[in-house]
């Protein structure tokens, strides 16, 4: 029995909208959750951001007209939107305050940055191991072991994107075939462009209470968060698999998971098709070894026994940064509310989110958040 | 009675130092804290910067041995040390975890930006209202009003520098005269260069634990934080005032402090003099109108009955944003401990430590944080 819920989400649309700005987009995240949870506010604003500037939340909420209130702007890298999540769901459990706003926001397309990439003052910036370098490395250990073959890197990209054809809100959708995703551009071999993610602007919102037993709440059952070291050179496993493993144990213990298999929805990192593959097996979503086959063979599709990233994933519903892991949890939302229209799974009653963050020292590990939530 | 201390602290240099990095800076901060909680590691982190990069928290961490364990990075603009704070005690204080580190760091002599200014698609960008150009137009209100001299405006300078002559750590300390102070360069009339913080790097760290009734332990009686608006143009006062007043009201409530009177000892923003004239009055420390006689007739003076920024303050001791709360509080500590050496205020029972936080929107406010806090 979940003691805290989600009682409203909203979204932006994703994708490169230079011409708008974080404003706008928080606004349409925030103003659909206002109403998704009916109300006109909230005692208290966890900010996730990635790239914004010291007191963008500030600006953007003030825009809105919420101010006077605590806001307390978060940064994890790509879990920055969960770890708002994760905070908000603190405070409202511990009766700090009563109703709460989570909000991740990021414009990738105007920032200075754009994607997160070492400084040159680390080992990987030295050495060029930016994270799509990181990932690809992890994609060779894989084949190298058999434990995954191409195509099955790019049924991951093949799934996403077709489930993205049912969201509306997503960056990129399409109708791709193995093929096309092998010959699409290579960025870090093996991985080809339409195995990575998008820069991407957006924002995504969550109203957060205490449980009420209302007929659209959707609980929190929990919420885990780790940091730090997720690459230990003596584990026989890549990049993130041991981070979000723990931490998963963590969420599921807290959430009285009897086991993994109850879960009926997922959203997770799939910055690249290779996180997802180590994700979903990391999860325990998959046995080991299995998480390409999985994707091949429609495990892991709309349709399948453990449907994974039905919103299309960041590989297609987009990732921006901060708002990423909100956009993910607004996602579990809908389909456990029943409201995910056509990429819809059936009966869903419990839903997972998992957000990975790596930062410009990937090495380090930034963040892992997992949460458990389940049907009205 | 406290219910939270603060164990132990430790802060590095403070100054310019680009031949060092936030690893070396923040590694002297948490090596000084643990071994004054005599502790060998935490729980959980809360990280305060403003222009560290993403995932700088745990690279810096990991450096030291700190990893696998929940590390949250927190902006709040001037305030991000002080909230980094906040929200260590809030976990402390519910039991989410049992010991915590709040560290702040800030290299602002290598940082892309340095120092906090507005963005160009801000009113404050468009209109040149960059910070001391907000002070500044403080400073001309009080001098229009009749509330303030420039000679009490230099004597901020003037205290602060001489207190600071007692802080090793500091980074500029000095005898000035009025004379000099209203000399030097004019940087945004009539703000000139000595009533200015400078431009910082530096660490500065606390370890929290419940409180257990230690003979070092200085206890937490309240931490507060609002945020947003703090110039309303209707209100009768300069920017910042309404927001200090009504975030201390706050904390002084929960604090059951019977009058602001009992304060001993204050360590508060003084980014430039008129913020702390401006402050003192907000605080209730001085009588409205009375900030700049204080600073003048050493009330406010090592010394003085209402002792304020013995450390020298952020105009003296300097100003590494996101460490400046946390190295304010560090000073509170030694102070409520008698471990302040020659700038120790005698006897001193009940600290107080303000940060307030302007980000890129200056207009929209950031933060203000406000903690009160008891000897042992």
């Amino acid at each position: 029995m979940s003691t805290v819920s989600v009682h409203g989400v909203g979204t932006s649309h994703f994708g490169r909208q230079p011409e708008r700005d974080l404003v706008a987009l928080a606004w349409d995240a925030v103003r659909e959750a206002f109403a998704d949870a009916d109300v006109t506010g909230v005692d208290a604003v966890w900010v996730g951001t990635v790239f914004g500037p010291p007191g963008v939340a500030q600006r953007v909420l003030r825009a809105m007209g919420v101010t006077g209130i605590p806001v307390i702007t978060v940064e994890n890298a790509c879990a920055s939107g969960t770890t708002a999540f994760l905070e908000a769901h603190e405070a409202v459990r511990t009766g700090r305050y009563g109703r709460v706003l989570a909000l991740g926001i990021e414009q990738m397309s105007t920032a200075f940055a754009g994607a997160i990439t070492p400084e040159p003052t680390d080992p990987e910036g030295r050495s060029g191991l930016a994270l799509p370098a990181l990932y690809a490395m992890a994609a060779a250990r894989y084949l190298y072991d058999g434990a995954v073959t191409p195509a099955q890197l790019a049924a991951v990209s093949v799934k996403n994107h077709a489930h993205a054809l049912h969201n509306p809100r997503a960056q990129y959708a399409g109708h791709h075939t193995v093929e096309e995703v092998l010959g699409s551009r290579m960025i870090a071999d093996p991985l080809t462009l339409l195995q990575c993610c998008p820069t991407s602007d957006g924002a995504a919102a969550a109203v957060l209470a205490p449980a009420s037993g209302g007929s659209r709440e959707v609980g929190v059952r929990a919420v885990a968060l780790r940091s730090g070291a997720p690459w230990n050179h003596r584990s026989p496993h890549v990049w993130g698999h041991d981070v979000v493993r723990d931490t998963a144990a963590e969420a599921f213990a807290a959430a009285g998971l009897d086991a993994v298999s109850d879960l009926d929805v997922a959203e997770v990192h799939d910055a690249f098709t290779i996180g997802e593959i180590v994700t979903t097996e990391a999860l325990g979503l998959v046995a080991p070894g299995e998480g390409g086959k999985a994707a091949e063979s429609g495990v892991t599709a709309l349709g399948g026994t453990r449907p994974v990233n039905p919103s299309g994933g960041l590989l297609s519903r987009g990732h921006p940064l901060g708002a990423t892991g909100l956009a993910q949890l607004a996602e579990i939302v809908w389909q456990l509310r029943g409201e995910a229209g056509r990429r819809q799974v059936d009966g869903a009653r419990l839903g997972l989110v998992e957000t990975m963050g790596g930062g410009v020292s990937v090495l380090d590990g930034n963040a892992c958040v997992v949460a458990v939530l389940e049907a009205p």
